[in-house]
């Protein structure tokens, strides 16, 4: 694929959207009690855990820009969908913050985790605080589709929070089919980033048809991107990441590519499936052992099977697009969107 | 106050309410998945931890009763209002539900709260799944108000929060005036029961200043509400409230009874101020102790500064009805309901 060019492009549009979107989520934010409203600031990563401002690095802020561009693309503006890409946001880092306590994890992108600074019942009010605020946004955006937004975001969240049963089930669970791991991550990571492009397409004013390509075409971006991360989470670099490598096997956790390598039987299949039923030995270095772990992943073909799916789901987000009325330096700019995802570390 | 009339009254439209409520409510919550669903059934007392019906004691239903009741006190049908009395059901069962997680309470009208049967991100996600679906609910209703009906229900959760946010720091707190117990309630309490009137009177047509006298009456009913709970919370009777007596004493609970006895500073004052500074003695029976501190309260002046805000608490409540333009039958439920709040079991 065309990576020099997408990477610049895309980034273009990325940084774009972070102008608008900035002073609007801060002024969303700054709604929310004195408390509420630093816990959230530091987790958004705008000041440290005493207030002080920082510049730290602001993520890229993915669904909000594909809003954004999507309400471009329909021959709306990006103003239009601002609300949605506030909106968009706040949700995502619900669910962050609430994810962050209920897998107990400590650190993202370098920094400490809510519930581990202040405590759970701070993040659990948190997380709240910012689902609602996405609403509040949301509904009282100026467009006669404001209701029509926020029923948009909560079926999204909904979506979201059954995949998030779905992978919680599969920690005690000894066997997760491929179809199983396909829709959780349809509804972990799907179903906000197809949200964001749908929100876009409906705020940019864009009839049925065209609002429908566009959350199919999101939905796709949205799969993709969680196999890509899926193989980060395995072989991925941590200084680009913040997820130190063989993370996601250290905690023995059903990612696609080891589903699809244990499903598909082989004897490095086999061998895996044997591997993730053994609880890690106490103490020693746990290295060697997680190395020969992604060692069977590949061997067994899941990860070969990832980089295909994610490439897959890139194909049909963009035949997605063929049933959207949409300008066609916009249309560029979001089949870059969805290339870049999948290339950005593959 | 006329209590055998108004017992009646307000028991008459509660049960109306209801009638309505239960088969949208049920409608609501048959769209989440499986596992949440289960848990929002439990926890909303329609069946066993194992999904067996039963018909447990389905509560008092206040809020969606005062929506359906505002909307037909303003000219308009329970109907018309009937998303708005499914979704502050939700929210505030959404808030009882990650309320019990962060309080670690282990019962809630004597059965097991969702924590403690089914685990800390079981219940961070059915609280979340609750809320979701609220503005989900309210988004998809016809009326041309439905946006602002879930701009409504969202900053009624932004000051809900904000409630629990100040409630949770009097934990850490030596001293906490009356202003702020005050505030706190307004938040915890009050704000959704005076979005409940004001949904109602919005979702039923009324006008702008009609909307406004009803959100009024509503947040003083809402603070009154609190006021009677927490004089229940330290005399009131196990068998009604599902709360042992002298409940909050043991947690050393900063209710407004208390608040109010430490601020005005007497000698049964200070005595309590410095009993709530001791931890309880471990092991032993704490009941004299707590009966010796509800006298406490009682001599500094704190009940009988209780009864009678509950009771000014619903004057103005009646007085904001003045405001509004109202149907003369419709204008005595609600005057009855909010005297009914306060009488209950005073």
């Amino acid at each position: 694929m065309t990576a020099q060019l997408t990477g610049r492009t895309t980034v273009t549009s990325l940084g774009r959207g972070r102008e608008l979107l900035d002073p609007a989520l801060r002024r969303a934010v700054a709604r929310l009690d004195e408390h509420t409203r630093l816990v959230a600031s530091y987790h958004l990563g705008w000041c440290t855990r005493d207030g002080e401002p920082v510049s730290a690095n602001p993520g890229k802020a993915l669904r909000p820009s594909l809003v954004m561009l999507a309400a471009e693309a329909v021959g709306g503006t990006a103003e239009d969908a601002l609300a949605g890409a506030v909106a968009v946001e706040l949700v995502h880092n619900f669910s962050l913050v609430h994810d962050d306590l209920m897998d107990r994890d400590t650190e993202r992108r370098h920094r400490e985790t809510v519930w581990s600074v202040w405590g759970e019942a701070t993040a659990v009010l948190v997380g709240d605080a910012m689902l609602s605020l996405a609403h509040e946004v949301l509904d009282e955006s100026p467009s006669p589709r404001a209701a029509r937004s926020s029923r948009v975001l909560a079926r999204a969240t909904r979506e979201l929070i059954r995949g998030q049963v779905l992978d919680m089930s599969f920690e005690t669970r000894t066997r997760v089919t491929l179809a199983e791991g396909l829709e959780m991550v349809a509804g972990k990571t799907g179903a906000l980033i197809a949200a964001s492009a749908e929100l876009g397409a409906l705020l940019g004013g864009a009839g049925p048809r065209t609002v429908a390509a566009l959350r199919d075409y999101g939905a796709q971006v949205g799969v993709a991107f969680q196999v890509v991360d899926d193989l980060l989470g395995i072989w991925g670099w941590p200084e680009r990441t913040g997820k130190p490598v063989f993370s996601d096997l250290r905690s023995r956790k059903r990612t696609l590519p080891v589903v699809w390598a244990v499903e598909h039987g082989s004897t490095a299949g086999r061998e895996l499936a044997a591997w993730l039923a053994t609880a890690p030995p106490p103490g020693g270095d746990p290295e060697p052992s997680l190395r020969a772990a992604a060692g069977l992943v590949e061997r067994a073909g899941g990860r070969a099977w990832a980089v295909q799916e994610a490439r897959d789901r890139v194909r049909r987000a963009l035949r997605a697009l063929d049933g959207a009325e949409l300008d066609p330096v916009h249309r560029t700019e979001l089949a870059e969107l969805a290339e870049f995802v999948v290339e950005r570390d593959l």
